[in-house]
């Protein structure tokens, strides 16, 4: 125990975090990152410390603007220093990179650490790697699944719960929009919540959020989908499985996303919703997240086994994911599109994917029987029953109930991309258009996208449109045009690559 | 490339940090631990965002005062943020993560970045945590090593240099204070660097500062070594490979060590100052840093064979780790000892192991033949010749040239450990011995230490002192008496554990 003299500092960024003199550490042996108690009086509290050389003296502690209150001391105040040992989940965490595997409650420990601040980004970077390396027993695969959904809230609907989940990779996924109230339709509860958009143009939550609000707490949410049998949210007002977020902010610097991680991410917030049906898809392709189709099934088994322990029946659709889903990328694009296809007039790529996903999700339900669930889905979104409950659940959000696609507003700045050949479309990059889309100022600003005029296979002339650009702003508009000039998103095959003559 | 204006706040502990507002964050998709372009007119400098709810407001950017200067910005002007691809050290890294072998530049690069603060702490994690998993092939150890080491300072002696280090984990290991002026007092030139105590009660430079300053720089090395042919001082001044400083910090708090980082850290130093020939001391024991002899041949030919392809030749010892060396623990008690050594009256095993690795030293130079080396390390010793040559290192590096053991100033606060009971000694720990050596105020408090009156084998009767505790405060001795009385640092088997009668 060392006695400190008290100097309040305005900022620091991390919670808890306590500066210390460099001469001073070195004399009591303390180093960064190191955990202390910090007394004062009858108060106890913990703190991380950094390090410094200048901004306070030797004998002086730097304590956050945080802290004093909690810590009742004012400028020059004594506070007692006293080293703590690493909390155990620390060494748990040195435990799995030993190669040495967790119990329930180690797991439980570190999760439950992640989210109370207790562990530092560097200490959960190693879990996270040595999760990359070793992977999981299917035992800590679940574990962590439970801890990571008990850290947050939960809902019981008190009745079965279908959901639907996309592993993502793949632009203009507008599905949820067309499965949620079909399968909705046919009597079964589907609370989908999602995400918003990180890498890609826009989540399925954005894109709802054209149609009507999608932040609700989960008293509101169970409200709602009790009401119409379908709700379109986004999960991240919800506070299911939070400390997903946490790990997630240090997946990102790392760049990785260890696979153990991943099916506990998404399989936690469906245990805090109480599913107990789900559909998976998993798009395959070049530049989705799953490459090829042994890998989907590869990944389609792990999570039919987790589910199965967690008592989460699951199916997996490995779909194309070779290009973008329609013909829309974007909020606003993505909104309208899915309404053409509940009002009859959308695109067949569109159609096919949400009906099989939506039939699985019916099979489940008892509503058809095995191998007829898609034929349901066709009769039920062709019977215009998936658009009213569509209307339905936009109105319990909050939005406009007599929506149709003609009333969406998209961006009025356009910009067009021309064929220059003739020839047939041979790729459409994924990677490109999510770029392009975002440039645009997707998904922030809702009216801006993507719109296809063709697709692979489809044959263009030269000089004929194949995709425009919407924006908000003319200046994102001509950013995205110039990105698209740049990066060749659409390949035509048909020119005359080299001509040979006889002499 | 977004605008923000600036807000010039205190302090933030981690160089060129911004704080942004997490919904600007959001709008403009720049997370935590992104690295970001800030410019104002001609002036681009490179930062690392963190983000904040509070701190700044949105629109507003948060810059240290360490920026401003390099900015020239005052409160309120306008900054473009422009986010910046990770440095290609991270994408090596996450390569390595991902099990694939790095080139020679991808391995200076990630260095590089390491000491320039161009790579985050979560980053550097997940390289050593990747090292600690995947190890690293011949050619990745010796581009690690190169690279460390041309992160700093190096010396050219124009001569053969001599050096000798021990991979550390035994209290007590004053050997390098014997070794030294034994070999330079052979012609040969020893230039020893060496590093205060981290975990240990005495480092080498700490014991060392008992008897004469030991922070110099490159160019006050190279003269005082070339004078005498020794040296014995703090390499922490030297700047010698300092990037292994900034991979220290982070396996600190991760709880590990991964080989080719310990081994790159000790050869990289080795390199920078010219060394020659080598002789690594490995102190094999139960809780020393190697547990097995096996353990300790197999690194032995790991640094072999790496000296061998950095053009440095090393010869290892295997020696006894299991119980302090010599009689003594923390820096003036150590130094005591070393000297009474060289005055011809120190401890077998004190002595013995200096002359074995002095032998070594003296075998590599040419001064003896293979066999003979400890043979005449001994002769040196005896002879005063090691005493005369200590004497002008210590005069070299600025102390007292007429030192004399009697004249060392040890604790004069002291606490006794009394045998309870007669027996034979049959375990001084180790670990136990360093934590009352620290807890007694060593090696902050240079008197502070332990005194030995039995090592393992020795026969006790009931109520002989078998250690004794040295401090310079009465308050420091009794915690350190009463972790002693807790730790049992001293076995002694005699006791009658069961008697047994026969009615």
């Amino acid at each position: 125990m060392t006695q400190f003299a008290c100097r309040i500092i305005d900022i620091l960024t991390h919670r808890h975090t306590v500066l210390l003199n460099r001469k001073d550490c070195e004399r009591v042996d303390i180093r960064a990152h190191d955990r202390v108690n910090l007394r004062r009086g009858d108060i106890n509290v913990t703190a991380t410390v950094d390090t410094t050389s200048t901004i306070v003296n030797t004998g002086e502690i730097g304590i956050t603007s945080d802290l004093t209150p909690e810590l009742s001391v004012k400028e020059g105040d004594i506070i007692e220093v006293t080293l703590l040992p690493a909390p155990n989940s620390a060494l748990f965490i040195r435990k799995k990179i030993m190669g040495q595997k967790l119990t329930r409650d180690e797991i439980y420990s570190i999760v439950q650490d992640s989210v109370k601040g207790n562990l530092s980004d560097v200490e959960m970077a190693g879990f996270l790697v040595a999760e990359q390396f070793y992977g999981l027993t299917d035992e800590e695969q679940v574990w962590l699944t439970k801890a990571l959904a008990d850290t947050g809230e939960t809902i019981d609907f008190q009745k079965p719960v279908y959901d639907k989940h996309s592993v993502g990779g793949v632009p203009g996924n507008k599905v949820s929009l067309l499965i949620v109230p079909i399968v909705a339709s046919a009597g079964l509860l589907i609370p989908k919540t999602s995400s918003r958009a990180i890498t890609s143009p826009s989540g399925t939550a954005d894109t709802m959020s054209v149609l009507a609000p999608v932040e609700f707490s989960t008293v509101e949410l169970k409200k709602l989908a009790l009401k119409t049998g379908g709700a379109i949210v986004w999960g991240g007002s919800l506070r299911l499985a939070p400390a997903d977020d946490v790990f997630i902010g240090v997946e990102h610097p790392l760049r990785i996303d260890p696979e153990p991680q991943m099916i506990a991410s998404i399989m936690a917030k469906k245990l805090a919703v109480g599913a107990d049906f789900m559909v998976l898809d998993l798009p395959v392709g070049n530049e989705a997240k799953v490459p090829s189709s042994d890998e989907g099934r590869r990944l389609s088994f792990k999570f039919i086994n987790i589910g199965d322990r967690l008592g989460i029946k699951v199916r997996c659709g490995i779909t194309y994911g070779g290009q973008p889903v329609g013909y829309t990328i974007g909020p606003a694009l993505e909104a309208r599109e899915a309404l053409e296809a509940l009002e009859g007039k959308g695109p067949t790529s569109l159609i096919e994917k949400s009906t099989a996903l939506a039939g699985m999700l019916l099979e489940f339900g008892g509503k058809a029987v095995r191998g007829e669930g898609q034929a349901l889905a066709r009769q039920i979104l062709a019977s215009g029953k998936a658009l009213e409950k569509m209307c339905e659940i936009v109105d319990a959000q909050g939005g406009d109930s007599k929506v149709r696609s003609t009333q969406i507003q998209v961006g009025e700045c356009r910009a067009e991309i021309i064929a220059p050949c003739d020839g047939y479309i041979t790729r459409v990059s994924n990677a490109a258009m999510n770029q392009i889309a975002r440039a645009a100022g997707a998904p922030v600003e809702k009216g801006a996208g993507i719109l296809l005029y063709g697709k692979e296979g489809h044959k263009v002339s030269k000089g004929e449109k194949v995709m425009e650009i919407f924006g908000e702003r003319d200046s994102r508009v001509d950013e995205a045009y110039n990105l698209a000039i740049k990066l060749s998103p659409i390949s035509i095959e048909g020119m005359l690559l080299q001509e040979v003559s006889g002499d």
